[in-house]
């Protein structure tokens, strides 16, 4: 059901390069450093609950196409409060429309997933819809489906979860303890709901750190120790980068009695937007500032209006779909937190957006030139064949190979994994084919390079 | 003259596979929901009075290219005051320099309109000039050229005009009740001259709408009645769609009191720059509103700076080739309308772009989670085999295909329609070839997708 | 070492008519008439000094690389004020690492140099460095490889260099007066130290402009009539052009007392930024104004944020890799310039972009009806292959070919320039070549069109 050619340029000289280099590549181990996989799912007796809750409830991207059409979450069995319906009729309502996709990145994973980790052998649509969902619940029942020996089969080298500045981390703890599980799993320090005033849960999580750290977070030092601490806490739980999800990348530097003062609006809930504005961009420059102290690699994310439908928020909450992007500056937005610390030597940023105009505009001159950044991934949407064939045309002439921080995932569907990761080696390998075919690189500088994008960039960009 | 693969992608493989997906499709129907062809010319008796008025002077495309090259717009036959010079000439120096079009889709579009339609036989240049432009006048003396005739031999399912919402549509009545013309051609209601307080005809054409009426437009309430009003008497008349075109996307969301405050300053031609822009965007939102309730698509074409030449403006009129494209923030601008009505069952909003930085950041995430949102066809300047493949390459894999709105040709120019039409076609094919050559569609969800993006997705969009 | 197809498509068949249209073009004179080439380097006893000093220090492009990787710009022989490394160990460094330049234009163009016009034989790494640092630098004291016998042999038909409105030109003067020279170097108007209240040198560069013309530079009229009287001694000396380059494209349109207003405030340095914004606007729109009088052409580069890292500027100076791109709107931008002058006769401006995205949104449609207006070529980080063919893709289709500029190298490098036309040459002949294969051109016309990207429109824009 898979072509083995998938994705590969079509002209059959170039292919033939390309599949030569994908040969060296696609089984190399997965380097995931960056993802939302709960950690939960890794406790000794975890099972999916059924193939809904594997394909469909935690996927946005499914979600939202289905939106698109007409289709209520409910229908998909995601509630708004009502019971919503069964898995069976959710995995029923999915297969039927399940053309929707053709030509999306989500069709490639779930295929990928479908037919080459779970083992269906069908076409899945309406009328094979129950017995692909009994074939899949069967196997989700088989101890070779739990996530703990999909780490293995799968063939993850590492993977890092994504968890909240005040977790406990015990989680972590207990599975790093567990001589059960050999798997490598580190956490990822993400403070924005202590960062962000904004942030829905800003006041309970600012308390939070108060609680766990011991510090007094009412003064501007003593809020940066209590953030210095528990980044020294992921740390010792083997945290390698931290985590910064903004609209915008706007950074800034400011003075200490200002910090104070927009921490002191922050606190006590009055903080305007333009404060609770700087107060981001300046906890922008101070994790830098801290990274460049603790080593832990920085990865800014920004470029998304978030919850962009209230009453997708209201009824059925977040990232459900419907945070769309935004134009984002880059230039501008970098140069307080650069000149502090664009040339910092223990420094390193990996930038993600969702703007690829800022490819060749931006981002490539400035991680082509600032040894502290370094290019991520395509992202999100971008996170697809046509995303990944514009980002290196648009950065590589620019920023070169060894600017670039290789691949992430950046999932919470585990089952995706594989087939992401396999989307960006056949990318990979097309784009370094048709650079060997119009000879502006050899053959070996090819496959080596193909192997950098695939594992050694990434495992370089988070400092493995 | 035409070769039968022009635009089919060079690669024999994907060519063959193109091909292939080009014959089921290159002789369907061509489905018009929108475009700006007069009225006028499909009364019994009208004929295009000669070639310069049949393929120059109402051609907005063909104007601007000859005044980037220092021609003035008289040698080509349109007045500006002055008598210009007759059709013979104008057609000479316009074959003369036919090759400024090389590369261009105008070039292609009065290519197929010569060799398929028209029947000329050699090369348009210097030399063959004045024995085409007989030719072509001619023909144009055939019943067979008239537009009547051309609407059945060119294979026209529907025809919709542009009609302005003061338009009292007995052309249109007229028309559809001639026993001697059986071709559908319905209006559209174009309001911007009503609501938009800068347009030119506004005061003249308030007094309209409040005649027309009897409303009483001096108030919000009188004045949106007299709105519904006039929609209503458009849906008697066919129309299933709106129209709107501002230089901006900007919706807003204001209480009743506010925009009667607005609607005073507009009335009294008071209203400032940033008056006339809230009310602008008021009026979207109110659109969209109505259109929940009566069912008519409402279509925006954003971000066109009309007129930005006001020397040729003022001497020879609006349309002529000095509108410019700029910047366009849809994600914000759309948002207070989509809080309002996102999710609204009845309403759907067709949105075209002259910025395709927006298709992959703002238009596709936006037309592939909201199912009010459907994606326009490449607009204007971007209606051309590089736009296409832009557009493409850009939209389907966030909002897939079933987001899309099939093709609009969106011309004056009668002439043009197959040709704009045919590149559409071979645009489709070449790109779903590509996709069955990298196996990421089968042929014969290829053989589906292309006939939707033909036929079956516009007349969805427009509710035909 | 340097393949004959490379850069060529990979498709067979339209390799085959790319090679054909490539060898019509790639042996074509070298039209240079915009770059940044030392008039020093053409006095009678100059030789390069030593390889670095040809290939590393003074190349950004190949700076910036390295500062991106954590060198220091004193590791390749560039001082920040403690003596450098030598020229052998800054070039063996450069070599070592030669591989961080795949898939960059840097690399095309350096292997170009080495391979091509330096004789190199062998691999450039680190097992070479030493023997390729020691045959370039033999060549180099050979009098084949003098910057004036490499104007020849490159076979460079006309060259302009880029010149302060204050230069004198002397040495301009004394070289076209030596008969041991036969080449044509022409300067360039760069009035920018002048025009921009900003500039470093601006207060200095303004009293030499007293002192040379004589004027009363403190009134606007004497000002203007100071600026007019050096652009008549440049025309005097061969210049064709202007050029001016600021970090937006504003124009302005003011009336004379506000113009010396912002002059008085200039002039005492008291200019707030809004002010000296407000100035440079009104002097693009002086300076459009004089080149309608002189006929000399106006080139605008827009939209370098230049010096982005403070420290690099104060430690090594200016033009060291650190100028990044930003958004750029040219729609607005222009139109009070175009407002006045859109229109006038002997007026040309060219429209250089770092900003890619207005190439299809806005420079296209405004050099495609603008008589004023041309579009300059791929500028700075787009002067690559994949930028070559994204202006390709995005300009041609509304502009056509004959509002383009052509080519030009814009360079410090010298040694680069060959290297530079040849990959536009091959790009141009691939583009054409996909058109041909497309049937949108015939052969004949696309190699008609070849030869205009390669010379006609370089000639005809710079009006040589």
């Amino acid at each position: 059901m898979l072509h083995p050619d998938r994705l590969l340029p079509a002209d059959p000289q170039t292919r033939a390069i390309a599949r030569d280099l994908l040969a060296g590549i696609v089984d190399l181990p997965l380097v995931c450093p960056h993802g939302h996989v709960p950690i939960e799912w890794f406790e000794a007796d975890y099972r999916f609950p059924d193939p809904a809750e594997l394909l469909i409830r935690p996927d946005h991207y499914v979600l939202r196409m289905f939106a698109s059409q007409g289709f209520s979450y409910d229908q998909l069995g995601v509630s708004g409060g009502e019971p919503a319906v069964d898995a069976r009729t959710a995995f029923r309502t999915f297969a039927t429309h399940y053309d929707l996709f053709l030509g999306t990145p989500s069709r490639s994973w779930i295929d990928h997933a479908l037919y080459e980790n779970l083992g269906v052998t069908e076409e899945l649509n309406e009328n094979s819809a129950d017995r692909v969902f009994d074939h899949i619940d069967a196997q989700l029942a088989r101890p070779e489906f739990t996530p703990r020996a999909l780490f293995t089969t799968m063939g993850i080298e590492l993977l890092a979860t994504t968890d909240s500045a005040v977790d406990d981390l015990a989680r972590h703890a207990a599975l790093a303890a567990d001589p059960s599980f050999a798997g490598r799993i580190i956490p990822t320090f993400r403070p924005d709901s202590v960062t962000d005033p904004d942030h829905v849960a800003f006041a309970a999580d600012i308390r939070k750190l108060s609680d766990l750290t011991g510090e007094n977070i009412a003064t501007w030092s003593g809020y940066l120790s209590a953030l210095r601490n528990r980044r020294a806490v992921f740390a010792a739980h083997g945290a390698t980068a931290t985590d910064h999800g903004f609209a915008t990348a706007q950074t800034a530097n400011l003075d200490p009695a200002t910090c104070q003062t927009l921490l002191d609006a922050a606190l006590s809930g009055t903080a305007t937007p333009d404060q609770a504005a700087r107060f981001r961009a300046q906890m922008l420059t101070e994790m830098a500032r801290m990274s460049a102290e603790d080593g832990m690699v920085m990865q800014i994310h920004a470029g998304s209006s978030r919850n962009h439908a209230p009453v997708i928020q209201s009824t059925y909450g977040l990232d459900k779909g419907f945070d769309m992007p935004t134009a984002t500056n880059w230039t501008v937005a970098l140069k307080p937190l650069l000149d502090q610390l664009g040339f910092a030597p223990n420094l390193r940023i990996l930038l993600f957006t969702l703007d690829e105009t800022t490819y060749a505009r931006e981002l490539a001159p400035m991680a082509g030139a600032y040894p502290v950044l370094r290019l991520g991934a395509p992202w999100w949407f971008f996170d697809s064949p046509a995303g990944m064939a514009r980002y290196f045309d648009q950065v590589v002439e620019t920023a070169g190979f060894a600017n670039l921080a290789g691949f992430v995932d950046d999932t919470r569907a585990l089952m995706s994994i594989p087939a992401r990761h396999n989307v960006w080696r056949r990318a990979t390998a097309g784009h370094l084919a048709r650079m060997v075919a119009e000879h502006q690189l050899t053959m070996a500088q090819a496959a080596r390079l193909a192997e950098d994008l695939s594992v050694t960039l990434a495992r370089r960009a988070y400092k493995l």
